[in-house]
């Protein structure tokens, strides 16, 4: 249980932060603005992302902060979960900052399963292109039709063709789906119903210019359409791929997921724990200059004890988050269930209340797009819903809590 | 503190939920699609309202469903504020249905407004067409360059100049702005820093096509621009309206804002209690018709709970207004200020409680555009912080508690 | 919905007032330190009630303050359910007023059920020193040894023998069961397991002194004894009495419980508002009185934000209980099963609240003797369990909103 | 950030555990039952420690569970803070535990006062019979007639008379000051009024048999007196005291309290968590054993929800606990007051909600003395008030976090 981050992480970690004061932070607004202007009235087919985002990602490649999720030392930095910890948690910071590192989800979720479950000819036509930051890739699990909170739900069909597999289904949160490079799914569907729950469904790597992938709009998540990245619902229709396209086997998709959800959720929260503590400092800042009833307004009612509230939930979130990224290093995903669930749970609450909180100290500029405190709060709230909704992972934490008792 | 609606209030509640069933409910999801193609990928300047929306406004003007909310006997259908409270509700249900009845913020507290103190000649010009739903109008009085949740901090300025009102400063969150029939602004501002605090403020009208009135922008409230209404920022430079658009008198605009907030908050109250209820009403039918886990996704874990809490949540906020509207009615807005203010704390907080159960129990679909309870979240997070976020209205509340044993 | 008192009942109010500023709030803390002194250091069966008790309840009678509860004008007032309810509110502001006024649980439910359900015999012997307040009552249905908030889950039996009724089983929560006046117990066990789940139980009264009934022992209730009243655990082993002390008819049980739930929230919940505006009042007193810091401690961190939300939540809980009141009088109890399961669930949850609150800011003497705040806490923490426990009747409010959709 | 518990620590955790499963555990109700036979119709003047409290601490210090709270490797067992937190924990899940391994309040604080600031003499007088569970302390700085959550209102009065002390005021809340062996008390009062308002206040020994020392009653606490400890309010009248009781020096009192006030916190809250998994564990068993509606309670409801809310906020709790510890341990208390400042609030907050809910699983049984649940309860109440309330913490949290924006 040593969270202290190792010296290679802190090397990174001052490299990052660095990077993010002197390229980032200062170009956020600049970034957001021009992202609004290219892409507000478009139709999502003609997306476009800002110029300064590829700079950016050259300039980061070029300084080896790149790929820092990825636990390999060739082809990324060897970082263990819980030294790239402190790393996504600053990458959380600024909205649009983890794809500057290669970090963003659900890329780095999808080139960990390549990494992990691809065999060499997968890895070669997709997970390099996507280490590369060439290409974008996309996750088709969830379903419109069914509650998909049960993934043993899933409607989508994947058949045995001889040499080919034929995809049929409509799947939707498809993220990233709208974004230019956006070329790959993994695809998750019922291959094999004859099997077991847990052995029913396969991964996919579908081409998204393979005949039959046809996607029918973006969604808005909260009101907003989140270009040039989008939340795509897109139909497959007979979709055609060859065999060799299967991730590991038949049956295998349940067994590929839970290896990819570990760290995933890992990163997923030490951003959201990055975005909160980017909340309180806008919202103390906010706070200690504008002037109500003769006092900085962070000064009147219970605004105080709402930045203690503040700093004490996130603190804790944190130290939940590194003892997963401790445990799933250390004694591996299965042995820390417990710990993955409840930060799924604790984590988007906690970003929730806090950007919530950024947002009533900001006042109407708080709601609108001028400060980022709004995005967090969307992004906390789907973050609620993703990956498993709050219920079921209660649900995992309450069960395993209940067998020590059986 | 007789709650019960009269017969004449009853009478006017059936027919409204006639017309909500007959003619809104079944368009809504039509509605909200053809706004949606009409004005998404579209600059606010060409921002067009749905036919269907005319239509109906006149459809329930000849139903004498029809400006409700103004408890004028001639004018309209001289309905108290307690009478009108149960038919803001039923508008409430959807998000542009107050509109079509002619009851929507800010015309209604703009229309009392002019009912209240204006002339005859500034009646006849702008509370006529209002009354007829041929114009719409907008209220100028939050600024962004100061914390607008003390009023006293406005700073632009009126300037009598001769025959003539000289207007400058910069106001934003003006709602309405951008809707195509959007005539005249009521504008609040500085004309006589000599008085004490508050006499200094005059409220003046305002035509939209004066020059000087350089519409900025259309703000985004939590990622919507809410089309084709909008909230607008505004630069008023040097406009120039004659003296005779004053409102009462110089300095005289917190007490026409005093007078102009009581029945204004009920409204507003009972319109997110009807969304409250449409929101309980969807996450009731979702968590029944979805199933996971071999069970209708409403008996998993607290969700049962969750609906009760619902429930008496919103039935405690429903009285709590009732209440203040009783109060208005019957010994008037100045005896009523607790009761106003803490239905502007309670009955928002309970919304964004409710409407976020709602999205969780919807899943992805939640935070989709695909159901009304994402845009209710919103709605309830703007009212949290429009005329006086929760902590001047809990300052206002405890200081009159305090004042009892003092 | 007029829940406006009627003049009858304000003019009750205002004695009521009266009596309390008079003779009960001065002697406050005498009494509580004179029973502290009697019943502190002593066995239950040597507890003794403090004279100015009984002093009062004669004063009380004397006045026409008595029995207030009753909804009959010959043997009481007459007041309905929502005439009483502020009445029952004034008289929760001091823990032992209640039966100063011959108004206090558990007899007033036992009063009613005789008043209701007795025949003239049975009035004759137990309901008429009932009201005269010569002697008390218990009701023993909670057992420990079953989940107790499933009542169908008793296992007492009243079995038949001949011209007697024989009844076993242990009974424990059975409050006031250690007052030296308690005479004679409401009994309810199974008398007929071969009817439907509502049919089995019966209700019989047991005089105290039947041989056979051993009080094992009072239990404390956060951690207190509640002196002279108690919470007993007490056997039944072959007690017998004549089938004449059967009330209605064999397998009347619940019948008859359901007729007596009603009214008695109403009054338990009008009790625990009073002793939330209590505590608001001593809350605030002690904020503004005590100085930290430079300030008086109301003026510090949160605490002015926590009376207004104190202040709301009192509001919204009483609007709601008066509400059910008002449903019980005009509607009946069976069409006010979710307002008056809400109500139970709404008040205690508040009372716990504010009295927490009130604790916070008294400092150490919170939780001390020396304020009633600690002892209102304890009531609120008892009143959420009482009765059916918060999740029955939040399972009971959504299981009739879900009937809506059904 | 290492928080895993050293080689030496987990030894002593298995042995502790050890000796809490076969010696503590199975006589827990026992010595409950016998601590109330002995003491609860008994005047405080005559409690007793029920005899095997004894026993068991002569087993434990043959066993060498002993002092472990002492980082002093001679005079105990050399543990840091880190390395005692878990065996504070440990101890903290039967109420009396900590006693029996000579770690409970406020003796341990006080022996770490003696340890780190008495003289020579002043240690062999006293800090020896403590640490060899001979006698008890008492703390007395609180004060009834001031808002003692800001020390410097403190009145009790330190004259210097000669060679003598001379001590003038009244206490309350001096844990412990009931029980038979409570020998010393360390009084804190204002001597030097002339100084900065932080060197004004001094720490003396006081025998409390010295004349003028008048112990006027014990407090109750959540309706307990805590027998055989008790809680005392106490008048110092006059009493003398030779100078060389005197701790350190004049003016010097809140510089040993702040010495004292690190290590002891994490103590209290790694007791108050090991409290937590203890409530935590109550309700899952009484949960999972009594049945209700055709179900184990447990399953019912959000009662599942409530078990991961119970586990999530635990294992934060802690976390932040041990991190605090870490801190003291590595940095130091001056660069650790964020985090003890924080552990104050949350952990008492989180065991007031966790034992809240243990309540509410156990039915009327929770509220009795049948479970330690209710008592756990009331000492998290204690808790949030004691050695400062939630606000003054948090108020110290929010100015940390604002100076790092100043």
């Amino acid at each position: 249980m040593d969270f202290q981050p190792s010296e290679k992480s802190q090397a990174y970690l001052a490299k990052l932060k660095a990077f993010m004061a002197e390229h980032v932070l200062p170009q956020e607004q600049a970034i957001v603005a021009e992202n609004r202007r290219l892409n507000e009235h478009v139709d999502w087919r003609e997306w476009q992302v800002p110029s300064a985002i590829d700079e950016l990602k050259a300039k980061a490649k070029a300084t080896g902060l790149w790929n820092l999720f990825l636990p390999d030392a060739e082809l990324a930095e060897g970082l263990s979960c819980l030294e790239y910890a402190p790393l996504a948690e600053e990458t959380g910071k600024v909205l649009f900052a983890p794809e500057i590192f290669n970090c963003n989800a659900p890329d780095t979720g999808n080139m960990e399963v390549l990494y992990h479950f691809g065999n060499e000819q997968q890895k070669q036509q997709w997970l390099s292109p996507l280490l590369n930051g060439d290409i974008r890739s996309v996750f088709a699990m969830t379903e419109p039709d069914v509650a998909s909170s049960d993934a043993t739900n899933m409607q989508a069909r994947i058949d045995v063709d001889g040499d080919e597999l034929v995809l049929n289904g409509t799947k939707w949160w498809t993220t990233g789906l709208g974004h230019p490079k956006a070329k790959v799914a993994i695809f998750m569907g019922l291959s094999n119903p004859e099997n077991d729950k847990h052995n029913q469904h396969s991964m996919v790597l579908v081409p998204l210019d393979t005949p039959g992938v046809n996607i029918k709009r973006m969604l808005t998540a909260s009101q907003d359409y989140d270009a040039p990245y989008g939340h795509g619902e897109v139909e497959f229709s007979n979709v055609r791929v060859p065999k060799t396209n299967l991730l590991v086997g038949l049956g295998k998709g349940f067994a590929i997921a839970q290896g990819r959800l570990g760290p995933g959720r890992i990163h997923h929260c030490m951003r959201a724990i990055g975005a909160a503590e980017r909340c309180l400092e806008l919202m103390i800042k906010r706070g200690m200059s504008r002037v109500a009833f003769g006092k900085p307004i962070i000064k009147l009612g219970g605004n105080m004890e709402r930045i203690a509230q503040a700093r004490m939930a996130i603190d804790q979130a944190r130290l939940l988050t590194l003892n997963a990224a401790w445990k799933i290093d250390n004694v591996g995903v299965k042995q820390a269930m417990t710990e993955i669930s409840a930060i799924k749970v604790v984590v988007p609450n906690m970003l929730q209340m806090v950007s919530d909180m950024a947002i009533q100290m900001h006042g109407g500029a708080g709601v609108s797009g001028d400060f980022p405190v709004s995005m967090f709060s969307a992004m906390a709230r789907m973050l609620r819903l993703a990956d498993g909704p709050d219920e079921v992972h209660m649900a995992m934490v309450s069960r395993l809590e209940l067998k020590k008792y059986s």
